[in-house]
């Protein structure tokens, strides 16, 4: 919390303003129930001991978390205005990065009660605040991605062809909490047309054979996310089929030798993206290169064009492209990547090639 | 959508901006895989067609919703900015109420390319906006309610002395499910001094004989939520233990007994907390009377003092008085109640009484 206060202070910010959901559970091991639209806010400045603003009837749940030692409690009870409680913890003039996922009613709230006071989201302000994993954290995603690559050595030996794909998604999820994850987060199977819409999850169609199969899914292990991504083949591919894997296996593995300390986010995008674009797919590799991933399965930082920040050592990232041809198939191909003193180290290792299955 | 936009202008707003969450699912059907960093947004206008803000690798699932026929897709790209993209759908000078959970990500977005523009919350402005349910939905509450009912019909039935709070609790989720919940969404045990605690989950403790324990439980029913609690006592209460109960008895039934369209929300809090302030124990009621319940847990209206909006017919909402003493006991009773054209109807129906269990 105190290097967290600091950053925000070094930044040229009065705090930081944390409320439930990954951030907090970072900065304090405490995570409610549930997000509601009670005011949480935990309140980080340079000059101040850390301070919670806590429903009261949560209070005795927050004073059992890590590190709420550290922290001063400033309960408030239903019926009383919990902005007016946290407004005098903050500047009235003061420019605050709150959490992304803060509710907007609670940053209406804050703004309310301090009309000059400014705020920038933590993505805006302090991106890489959560970013740079310590070996603990590494060793979880390391875990988390092993889990995930048994899963897929065990989803390809299951029968495809007639089966539904929610069929494959239980597989998938049954296979993800036998390896050890206590969350399955998506399981995607999108077999034939349905490959061609990357957020497809899985839905009643029949997977038929000669179809291609996108399989992306990912959950929580120890708390930290796993994320991987294989296109399978039900019998034997077309030459396009092979084609357009073999473009997308190339592009991800372009992106992924690029990879060392000090290359912008956008450069690893870019190098993706040209491997398609030159074989003709620039127009259907319809979004980033990847994202950033621990405690959420999406966080900064983002390989996106415009995202001129460096990777450094201990950034765990998804390096996943794809092509995607509508109303016929998708290709998407996806490791997650930690960087290493000089390079990139991938937490997925299993087959990249295009693996045939019944 | 028609009917929100219009509500949104006859209450001097230039729209309503809807984010991923209840909001949008009870508008256009369309709930997304995730929600995320990536900005979906539905503008409604009194004077315009609905505009869908969407990530493009998203748009194949919004197209397939419900009410997608009457959206204007604006679909953007990763690597291009969304909230640019959402201004033109927006007046410069223009005042919107957004979703209670839109990510404060993204209103800093629209705030920063629309300084002038002014922002309000759902709850704030519209908070009725899906308070009163149509029949189709009080359908649903009710067979929500039911399956709860079962539920704690057959709890009372399984053994608490000896286990864990966590085993009586998976009970519970097995019951749910078994009797229609598709979600569980909490299972509270608060045996014992747990139970003065009114959000403790369910832990590790082993229930004893003579423990008061409250059960809280609920989920999702055909999309519709439930939720009521009952306090019961593993064998012989103590004469304190009777008393406490039957004086939040009292204050439920007092408060059910209240409603009536046209009371002022506050109002049923008001005499639920005076049944039990009479009593000596105000202080330790230490929440709301209740909350609204629909395709979430907890939604307006609120049962709590300060809100001066009467219940009309079609509002469900909990009515939950409880009494907590630190280090001893809690008790709380909870009916989901709905509103009928001159009174109250209760959701749940099972015994209010003290429920002695093994």
């Amino acid at each position: 919390m105190q290097a967290a206060a600091q950053a925000a202070a070094a930044d040229g910010l009065d705090g930081l303003l944390v409320t439930p959901g990954p951030d907090l559970l970072w900065l304090t091991g405490y995570q409610p129930t549930a997000i509601t639209e009670r005011l949480t806010l935990l309140v980080l400045r340079d000059d101040a001991d850390p301070q919670l603003v806590v429903p009261i009837l949560e209070l005795p749940d927050a004073e059992s978390a890590a590190g709420a030692g550290a922290v001063t409690m400033r309960a408030w009870r239903d019926g009383t205005d919990p902005y007016a409680a946290a407004a005098p913890l903050l500047r009235a003039e003061g420019t605050y990065a709150i959490s992304d996922s803060a509710w907007a009613m609670h940053l209406l709230g804050l703004q309310n009660q301090l009309p000059e006071s400014r705020y920038m989201s933590v993505t805006q302000r302090l991106p890489m605040l959560r970013a740079v994993k310590d070996t603990k954290e590494l060793a979880r995603m390391e875990a988390a991605g092993a889990a995930a690559d048994a899963t897929f050595g065990e989803i390809v030996e299951v029968p495809f062809a007639g089966r539904k794909e929610t069929d494959v998604a239980a597989d998938l999820a049954r296979l993800l909490r036998e390896f050890g994850h206590e969350q399955v987060d998506f399981t995607v199977v999108g077999s034939g047309p349905n490959g061609a819409n990357p957020h497809h999850e899985a839905g009643d169609r029949t997977i038929l054979p000669g179809d291609m199969v996108v399989l992306d899914f990912g959950g929580l292990m120890y708390g930290y996310g796993s994320d991987t991504s294989r296109t399978v083949c039900v019998g034997e591919p077309t030459s396009q089929m092979r084609e357009v894997h073999e473009i997308v296996r190339a592009a991800q593995q372009t992106a992924f030798e690029a990879v060392r300390p000090g290359i912008a986010c956008q450069e690893i995008d870019r190098v993706a993206r040209r491997v398609i674009t030159e074989a003709g797919y620039g127009d259907q590799f319809i979004h980033r290169t990847g994202h950033g991933i621990g405690l959420t399965t999406h966080e900064p930082p983002y390989m996106v064009e415009g995202e001129e920040r460096p990777v450094v050592p201990g950034m765990c990232f998804s390096i996943e492209p794809g092509i995607y041809l509508a109303g016929r198939f998708g290709v998407r191909i996806e490791d997650i990547v930690t960087v290493t003193e000089d390079r990139g180290r991938r937490l997925n290792n299993t087959d990249r090639g295009l693996t045939i299955v019944e």
